[in-house]
């Protein structure tokens, strides 16, 4: 086990979002692009993280912090597919901020760091509710999860610039509609990019990676 | 639009498991069964929920309170399939605790009620914190949201009373053993009971329908 595991403590800051410019404006200054990953516990964040690692490890340097309330599960898979990783406990808390987040950046160590990932709590509630600091948010939602819920989860789809929708080989399987889920996104966030994606079977993974390149090559202009 | 909706407010009560221990005793001298169902969002409560009526609405009284964060489809859904419902707004908190179902329990009405549902707000991590003062704590998890969640997700399954594995009908599509979810759960919480079910085509539903039969007939005695 090469990984770190670090305990993070609640944020002292009153004023998260304050906090939050700040962290980014920092992270701009190093070139390093912080992508924040939210979804539900089981729409396959890790798994997605997993295939965007195998197609961009060798073409950029990527760190990966794994929020996770108290297992490791996540970051020896990260590990395993050739990103630096640390494993975030945050001791039961549903969600980090600006300040939760800054000492996952400095246990992780940014030096050379193209892209860092946060792996949010698998929750769609809670870690909405906090700017990370990252560039930009990616929203995982999973067929089976089902296409009503941007209705039931408003605040998580309005922060999302990015929304892989996932699992897609299972659509036969359930009663998901792509075009009432993407309409009820988009009257909630106008500009959010929708890219359907099935990180089992690799499709989509390619047009996803493409903006993820874009993002990276962009902020460090 | 026969539901109320109620906005509900944050507790003012500092002992959470003292409230809801009282609550509890209200219920039992009333002969009301509180059972409180909580899983990730997209899991199939409401489904679950609305084939559970089907079968038991005609032999008890049955009362359910939906909490959202801000949709009402639940309350209407389950309204459709024969119970009484109102419908919980959290304002965007994440979690109910005590106070606040027992404000949802006054807005129901719970005069000749035999079994109140109280459909918690889709989360694996802060419901599982606060003792809503339910008779029994009944967690869903969705075939497609892996067998690996009690490892990431332990206090919810360490206070589940009965564990719903939903969507089995799709089982054969996914990468989901029943053996390990089974061995991950009770190595928190022995004395689980497991029921694999699918709200969609059925099965196991007689059977979960009569585990919550004997519940509500021995809490009234």
């Amino acid at each position: 086990m090469a990984y770190k595991i670090i305990d993070i403590k609640e944020s002292v800051y009153e004023d998260n979002d304050q906090d939050a410019a700040l962290l980014r404006a920092e992270l701009k200054d190093k070139g390093v692009y912080l992508l924040n990953i939210m979804s539900s516990p089981g729409s396959g964040k890790t798994t997605t993280l997993v295939a965007t690692l195998k197609r961009l490890c060798g073409e950029m340097s990527i760190a990966v912090m794994e929020a996770d309330i108290d297992s490791d599960v996540d970051a020896a898979t990260v590990e395993a597919a050739g990103a630096k990783a640390i494993q975030l406990h945050t001791g039961g808390m549903c969600h980090l901020d600006a300040d939760m987040t800054r000492q996952g950046i400095r246990a992780l160590g940014t030096e050379g760091v193209d892209l860092a990932v946060l792996e949010n709590i698998g929750n769609l509630v809670c870690p909405a509710e906090f700017d990370t600091g990252a560039a930009k948010n990616c929203v995982i939602l999973s067929v089976p999860e089902g296409d009503d819920k941007p209705l039931k989860y408003p605040l998580m789809f309005t922060v999302a610039d990015v929304l892989l929708v996932n699992k897609i080989d299972v659509m036969p399987y359930f009663d998901f509609d792509l075009d009432k889920l993407t309409e009820r996104a988009r009257k909630l966030n106008p500009k959010v990019e929708i890219i359907p994606v099935s990180a089992k079977t690799g499709e989509g993974i390619d047009q996803w990676c493409d903006w993820l390149r874009k993002e990276v090559r962009a902020w460090k202009e």
